[in-house]
């Protein structure tokens, strides 16, 4: 099994706290984080459909996806866990994805098995990220059965 | 007006990070982020009293308080913005407080005028509260009506 995250942005904008969760998880799970060029375009709609080329480029046909959208589904981080456990038992890689500026494009949403909020507030990529990254280890540690998370 | 996010941990665990969003609210409204000490208390309940004992030291009879709770109501951002700025309105002093190991004391709890979530999952502490400074960032950018919120 192999886990991926995909953001746009850049490789060098990951911050140490992140790699540290990167660290933690890899006792469990190897992950990468992986940056996507940001298309930088105005126009929204041309912006994401760019954005969604070069993710395409990578993510191969048989990756479970898992799309973070405002509109997605809202888990607790045990509904979290076991999904994620879920989707190791049947697929090999699980991607996720976090949106650009502007969101994601709908080819990608509509490529996703699933998509997931945190809540109804709107984060910036940045946070984001480091959030996703502390619910997938929490997960990790839930499956795993460790005394990390107290519910 | 004047904005208090309370915590149960240490001074010096305030990352640079959190440093540079209360250096941003502070051309908004002037803020501080106020470590009380945890108990370190294995029981529960006792624990959670003691640190309520810290924390009613602390606070005025006349501070507004939001107390953040994972059965707190859930708003997006821009309720939680006019939240804030219903709140200054009528408040001169706001105090946000994030619970502790185990959560808030009910003492605590009940004293709150309005008790808050970020979404269904379990964070750490720590985390939180990143993202709570990261909410009260972008609800002052909000009700300044500056570009940095996009919905």
């Amino acid at each position: 099994m192999q886990v991926t995250l995909y953001f746009f942005g850049k490789q060098n904008e990951i911050e140490p706290r992140e790699l540290e969760l990167i660290r933690r998880i890899g006792f469990r799970c190897p992950i990468s984080l992986i940056a996507l060029p940001q298309a930088g375009l105005k126009d929204s709609i041309q912006n994401k459909k760019k954005e969604a080329d070069s993710f395409f480029k990578k993510i191969q046909d048989s990756d479970f996806l898992i799309a973070f959208d405002e509109a997605g589904t809202e888990y607790d981080s045990l509904q979290f866990a076991d999904s994620i456990q879920k989707s190791i038992e049947t697929h090999r890689h699980i991607s996720f994805v976090i949106g650009g500026a502007y969101g994601l494009d709908t080819t990608i949403l509509d490529r996703a098995q699933k998509k997931l909020r945190f809540g109804r507030m709107v984060w910036t990529r940045k946070l984001f990220r480091l959030m996703a990254l502390e619910q997938l280890y929490r997960s990790f540690e839930i499956n795993t059965g460790t005394a990390f998370h107290k519910d």
